[in-house]
């Protein structure tokens, strides 16, 4: 076992998700609030142009930037695909990162409560869920969509040898919502905790099974041929993330008030429902499977 | 009493609240379902441009730009400010209006439910905030500051010669809730159909009084002497809007984990608690007395 002695915690990737950028300024100011003794533990500010602009990135999307095959292309140049490069130096490289640990905070405006999302399904992120769902029983393990390789990640979280995304909501863009913030406070305090007691191989015992959810896809709103919305996300569901989704349950309603009804044979566990920030490409949620990490 | 004929129902004048944009989308396409027998009513897209860039406003907030020397003053010639005075021409001119009344609809991030603001507190407008909460049960009524004269308003709304608006939350920005383009719905059906039993003389007994809110003041988030916050507003606060804060009731915390109590000696109630776009200025909420309508 190889001890995590550096860590990022990340802010503001998207500019108008606000918890995260006044968390890392107050820890700026009082850095001894994620200190830990075995750690070195810095804060980054990931894109302060788009907060500035109160807007989530300038030019693109910023925590889509970072596959290997993006940060290799000089002739990809607009803000945000220089700022990844600039990022990636900084908290990678990918093959050798800077960084052993990169927790990249974010918002939502869906009801996801305190989600935990990891990029991977190896012995120490299995662990780390375990532990923060045993100190904050309202954590929700989100596993993400798995990748052929981290180099191909195109989060920014993929530059750390490891890598955890803590998503809050339900929060709206550029609001700050107390109880959101100290959500993610405590999460934050928890990771920490946890890497604090995982290099002092002093880690309580863990559960042996953990709930998870497991990406699946991307559902979209139904659209009439000239791409015009036809339908809302349906009141049962709005609010409803994690909740299950079986065949035939109304997911849409339309303009009209007709319900449409789930067609999956599967059931399915719905997140980032009616998510702002996936508007302009008409994503309605995300549909995850409920699955259970198995602890050695 | 003379006969309300025209009506203008107004959606998009802030370009990300999306129910009134779908709402005006759907009533062109079916118009039947805002016809009403004595009326001639219209729809009016005002702010088509910042709708496209998903924004609130292009250059200045269109629902500030309606004061009787904005308009004449030609040198005022930004976006907002030149669809101001073509908005003026078609819905108004205030001295002689087109439209008899102007329903302007907008959302809100905060939780203020179905809310319906007056402009003034004219027989006219009390008989329809009596008729709309008689229908309308959970709908609140909200009594603008009052002005000297409407030539001095600034809201949209003031073009016409009878204006309100229909404000619910919460909704984030960008983002379309089922129920909130409901309520948003209902409230619009019922002020047609009040003015209809209004024109008819067939108005069913009215309350003689009616709960109302009456704007106040708007307090500003903690500051520092850089500008910087101090503070969020506090989660006794958060989604409480309209219900009691009395002297010594904590509404902020800051961000160390402090209250900051309210030191008024009178109880008020708040709205616009936390609202996104108010963000920019630093206004944490309006503050509001309770009062009471009286019918003739």
């Amino acid at each position: 076992m190889s001890k995590i002695n550096n860590v990022a915690i990340v802010g503001g990737t998207h500019g108008n998700e606000f918890s995260g950028v006044y968390l890392i300024n107050k820890w700026q100011q009082h850095p001894q609030l994620i200190a830990r003794p075995s750690l070195k533990v810095e804060t980054v500010f990931a894109n302060p142009k788009a907060h500035g602009e109160n807007k989530r990135y300038i030019d693109a999307d910023l925590n889509r930037q970072f596959s290997a095959s993006n940060l290799a292309d000089f002739s990809l140049a607009n803000y945000e695909q220089s700022r990844a490069k600039a990022l990636h130096q900084q908290l990678g490289p990918k093959s050798k990162p800077n960084m052993d640990l990169v927790i990249d905070l974010h918002n939502t405006t869906s009801n996801m409560g305190p989600t935990l999302i990891l990029l991977e399904q190896t012995p120490f992120y299995k662990q780390l869920a375990a532990y923060v769902t045993m100190q904050m029983p309202e954590a929700v393990v989100f596993l993400d969509e798995p990748e052929e390789d981290m180099s191909n990640h195109r989060f920014l979280a993929s530059c750390g040898k490891y890598g955890v995304l803590i998503e809050v909501g339900p929060q709206p863009q550029s609001v700050l919502r107390q109880d959101v913030l100290e959500q993610m406070e405590q999460m934050t305090g928890h990771i920490l905790d946890f890497v604090e007691l995982y290099n002092q191989q002093d880690l309580p015992e863990l559960p042996k099974q953990v709930e998870a959810f497991l990406y699946l896809d991307s559902i979209k709103l139904p659209l009439n041929d000239k791409g015009e919305r036809l339908a809302m996300v349906h009141s049962n569901v709005q609010d409803n993330d994690y909740q299950p989704i079986n065949t035939g349950d109304p997911i849409f309603r339309t303009f009209m008030g007709e319900d449409i009804c789930y067609q999956g044979e599967k059931t399915v566990y719905p997140a980032f429902i009616n998510e702002a920030a996936y508007y302009d490409n008409d994503l309605a949620m995300s549909l995850l499977d409920k699955v259970y990490l198995e602890l050695e």
